[in-house]
């Protein structure tokens, strides 16, 4: 079967690395990746053979001007797709939304949207049979996959009764340098947040509940979970147990000295591989406690990745490429793996 | 009746403060602040007329190569005490508390020690009535002492069924230069982290329990209150008008635009006296939220100042200069208002 | 003779410290300051008893919903002021300036305006008598009125034949939490900078070249100099002594413990006054060295303040008030320093 | 001929990076790192199939118990090398240096060391020649290297008359999470700084000084240059050709959006490699101008990184493996690209 063409419309810090994702799945081929004026990045994409196409309305002089080859609009990137991957500015993916329906695509939208924008809200393993078949699928937010995910563990095991998450936000990822604050906590004034919501067009009768600051940092989110269990786990280990065995998660242990999210991300540049990013959840060993039926653990997030492997299988989905969610995040990791 | 003599051993970040509150209340007369090393805050401390002594090994000889008179040793400070309120650093107070019972002087410790260092650990608004009479006494911290007050508004008006909390906390004071994350999130790895018991100190039978992260700011902790009431109260403004009714609380309104706490710092320094300091517990109008039984809030917490107006309650519980905890509070937050 | 009217065209940052500055000049009466919208820092206007105008298309409605009383309009301040002194946000204060003319009275702009608004550029220490009777004047900006300040104290001693400076500037005040980097360097693309030539309104033929970098912090600017002078000076304790000399300059000495920005915002929160400010020029004894003929100096600007008394001194030349810089600077500086 | 046994005492943040440099030459064999506890990169580098020695008195237990398999202990992994490279922590390279002379191996140090720990200090592109044959070589450190470079591209070219440098440091690296200030600026209080003495270890007749601030990032060291050149360059863009044109140099153009260094480092995080490193000294086109013989110009340096490939040649010059400095660079530099 010829692979699916896949297209990424927008090349920032998630379309970047969803691009890089895409390239390297046997059963999906990159058709290319939209920019709107030259950077390095664009060079860079150039580089790794990704075409490059024009959009907005500076149109293709600037990148002439910089030497950056273009492969033709838009419009054209859309045409040769069969499906879009829209990694626009917050947004910006609805209007973009009329687009792809006109040309006749598919297309999978990224959590900054309201839900409203596709057919499906979409985590892998917490919905993937959802997904099935669409033409528009949404990957929830880097926020809402992380707490999708662990819910995913805990309502199979032990079942949820109820779940309280304070997220502490990062103020901006890295390359973000119009962005604050410098020193400051600014508590998010809308109680609860709109995380726990979002959750919920995951899994729709999860009692969950979250509230977030944001702090001066650009490397992580970090969650601070309290959540009450309807079986008490046998033990804390045994909860670490299970998450360390399921997809998309890494506990460390405490000699690995991996104990804030500056040492994780010194993992993640020191273990290689395409980029320096955590794609998994982050927990810690000692960062978690079970007090009979009340589990609480801190869970690290990386913004800028963690949402990257679920465009994947939102894609495979979409286009019933794998039979349900554990196949398909299998077949995404092992081909991300390899590349590293 | 004569002001009870009351001496402040280290004069850093809380020592000074206290010495400032200290001085201002007219039943109380300071005999004096202590200092290892010269510093402009030595020199201000003259200047403000504080006797200065010297404490340890040292010696005089730093303070009088900078010109800044001293009026004898940490001993003769001691001697001339009815109370110390020691503000040494952390696990320091412990050593002198030796020191003080040889002088037959009583002693007021910060929540830095150990609650074994004294008698009884104190919150103004908590258990007043605790303390009178008793020859050590020890001041909650700044995060306990806030949550003790949050709750014993809480705990009279509706009851506390349970109290789950994260507190976001300040990696540095901000002179404190040499301690970080620059950028980072260091989960504490202890869960539930120790603030909890710490405040069963103040209210023994409160369910409460604390996870706690350290954060690159340098102005204030954010603690995110879930709190699960006994009594439903009948709106979420009842329950901020409980606090706006009680002492130590300042309630933002959103017209105010004080959102954040770099904001609320910002207020502080608008407003004046003697230094530019939030003694309240800071809350917003628009970070409470209340469904049913379930509270949920915001509260800001000035690490540097909080606990000062409660030191000078505890000396005033200790001689029974005050009948029960809301006489002191409103004589000492008077006494302060009025140097502003 | 009656005080001159001044009014204050926005109570921001600057404007809200230059009102509480006019409010302590006898020969000097605050008419007014005006704010869009209200905030803490209208509410504190009210207490201090500062008359509150109206300005921008919002209108009076805001306030009265918040309780706070105002006197009129933009218009009416203008109206009954002699001189306004325009702290609006960058750029609007050009805008402004065909207010103030229709309505026939003086003004005061800030630095961030472009030299041409007013008709002449100023710094109390470098060129006061160049304002003396004029219409228009611009207070030159924070780093280019610290950089006039040390060039005032060096070109009178010893001469100036070139000087280079590295601006290391504070990338937002304490409040602005929508501005970053959180962390890393952004070096300012153009060069030199702005700044040498904003010196050199002031002093003309003054060699100064200068480059700037920006960098995640709130308190204080820094500037790196390397003077090279014509005369060379006896010692560093001479020039140390020069500095200690002129007005508004603080130096500080090692055992002050004062020696990065954090400590010395310290001091100011410690000293007192009506607001936690510096208005001096920071420089540090162990941060002076000279070789020969060769000046290097570090200097601290608290970029919220140090402007702060060069507008009282602009509207006092402008008025003929005092007869030269010096004996504005101290009468300004001594109603300051009253007031604290 | 027999690669040349190269070991790496110290598995920090500079001997990690200089493993795997040493990892990619073909005519070095890594013998082997040291370190003194388990961690995650201890874990990494047993994947990479470096084998592990231990160093300290913690010994092999807490390495058994973390299930990571140890080749011995430091005296062993010595006892197989021609060459230490020692990574150890500031100061304790010179302790080693005894270890070493014993062993009869010979020696590189880290610039962390004084000068006088080796025969001479090194800079590949500075003084390839000096260290040829010697028995201890110190690489200097990644201020001084970047200066360095920069000063051997100019010298060579136009002759420089005079060199004046502020160095705007970086505050910790970005794990290093215990070290501050979160919120300021810190002056180094020693004038001139002593990087300008310690360039000319390399370069002993270069007129430079030095001043140095430290600011709260944790990416990279941004220099801010003043050179006056002894013969006029033709212009602006013919010494960005000179910079662009020799090896260890990245130029950056506007169009690439690289203006910050959080956008160099986004860049080096996106171009791949086996870390997302800068080993290059980062200049930036619109970030250098020139008036005559003044120029100007800010330059970046990664002080994780940009030590690494000196420490290569450092070796190589040592045991005469390549004639002179541009060889053994472009060598270095080959194989540290086909790395990627």
């Amino acid at each position: 079967m010829a692979p699916v063409r896949v297209s990424v419309n927008g090349y920032g810090t998630i379309g970047k690395r969803v691009a890089d994702a895409v390239a390297r799945q046997p059963d999906l081929s990159l058709v290319g990746v939209s920019k709107t004026r030259p950077s390095f990045e664009a060079s860079i994409a150039i580089e790794r053979g990704y075409p490059l196409f024009v959009a907005g309305e500076a149109g293709a002089e600037p990148f002439r001007a910089a030497g950056i080859p273009v492969s033709g609009t838009l419009r054209d990137m859309i045409a040769r797709s069969d499906v879009v991957i829209d990694c626009a500015p917050e947004s910006v993916g609805r209007q973009n939304a009329a687009l792809y329906q006109q040309a006749g695509v598919r297309a999978v939208f990224q959590g900054g949207e309201a839900a409203t924008v596709a057919e499906v809200s979409f985590n892998a393993a917490g919905n993937y049979s959802a997904a099935k078949g669409k033409r528009t699928v949404r990957v929830v937010s880097c926020n809402t996959t992380g707490l999708a995910r662990a819910a995913a563990v805990l309502r199979e095991r032990y079942g949820v009764e109820e779940w309280e998450a304070t997220l502490v936000r990062r103020a901006a990822d890295p390359p973000e340098t119009q962005r604050g604050p410098v020193d400051g906590i600014l508590p998010a004034m809308r109680i609860p947040s709109h995380h726990g919501p979002d959750v919920q067009t995951i899994f729709p009768d999860l009692r969950i509940s979250t509230m977030a600051v944001v702090v001066p940092t650009t490397l992580m989110h970090v969650h601070v979970n309290h959540v009450r269990l309807v079986r008490p786990p046998p033990s804390a280990e045994a909860v670490l147990e299970a998450f360390r065995q399921a997809p998309r998660f890494r506990v460390f242990r405490p000699w690995e000295q991996a104990g804030g999210t500056p040492q994780v991300m010194e993992f993640a540049r020191d273990r290689g591989g395409r980029r320096p990013d955590m794609m998994e959840n982050v927990l810690w060993e000692d960062g978690l406690g079970l007090t009979g039926k009340d589990l609480r653990f801190f869970q690290g997030i990386h913004q800028e990745s963690i949402v990257v492997p679920e465009n994947v299988d939102a894609v495979r989905a979409m286009f019933e490429l794998a039979p349900d969610g554990p196949s398909s995040m299998a077949m995404t990791d092992r081909n991300l793996a390899r590349a590293a």
